[in-house]
């Protein structure tokens, strides 16, 4: 699949789950993080803002905590689309083909601090997908380092959670 | 301890390093979150905005995330000030005497989602306190329940990281 496709995950999340504050593409105060396939994993890219910060010079945690968050759950539903032989490359998906994800456990590792300024790539990787629950190791890296390294569980969305769930 | 003091351990960090996101009382765009003490343990209130979701109606994981980090790191800090004599009640106390913490690692399990809207109640507990670390529990009530739980390894700020240290 070489450096990936043009399409987001997020771009074939349906619209009325397309909101969320970290990656969702109708959030117009949000940080509308994009996952995409490259190769067997994932990437997404990410410039911190200046008030993006922890101490001065470096990223705040919640905001790494955050990307970690958005892109594994992208990269579970893009996981599960692929599984059901949709890779998500080229084309938009249909919405009802791309299942989406919660997170149910969030760990993440500050290895050392991430310099604000340079661009972030996240690196995703699925660790373990059933139709119960997807495992998602996730990368951070800031000038070709790893600086962060994280672990999601994610489990499908319960039904209860979509308004109107369909709609899209 | 009562229902704790005015003071926030925020108000009492130095100058130099008071810009976090999360809580830095000077980053003007952040949530500027502030912990005080509640008895034992310390308590955090914070209404997230309409933009926090997650799926519609739910509050967004990442802020989740970032709420408990800081809270956490605060905690560890009020721990530390108490620790030497500084329990931060009714007056701010000189910042050289609140040692600052920042995140080794963080797991955040989402027990059931955070609906959007109400203020949510953190409840921070220190587990363990020593020279080197300090590892915190954090609760996220919403309406009274509590529907995240999370855990905090923090570690006094490493030296190099502030840039004008003792400025404040």
């Amino acid at each position: 699949m070489g450096t990936g496709g043009r399409t987001a995950v997020q771009d074939c999340y349906p619209d009325d789950v397309a909101h969320c504050f970290g990656c969702g593409r109708l959030n117009e105060k949000g940080h509308r993080l994009r996952t995409f396939w490259d190769g067997d994993g994932t990437v997404a890219r990410f410039t911190p803002e200046p008030s993006h910060t922890a101490l001065p010079g470096f990223v705040y945690g919640g905001l790494l905590a955050s990307l970690v968050d958005c892109h594994a759950t992208g990269t579970a539903a893009a996981a599960a689309a692929r599984a059901s032989g949709r890779p998500l490359g080229e084309e938009r998906v249909p919405p009802e083909e791309v299942p989406r994800f919660v997170t149910a456990r969030l760990e993440v590792d500050f290895r050392r601090p991430t310099p604000l300024g340079p661009e972030l790539v996240l690196r995703g990787r699925v660790e373990e997908l059933t139709d119960r629950k997807a495992v998602v190791d996730v990368r951070v890296e800031a000038r070709g380092e790893v600086t962060v390294a994280g672990r999601v569980v994610a489990v499908p969305m319960p039904g209860g959670m979509a308004r109107r769930r369909g709609a899209g």
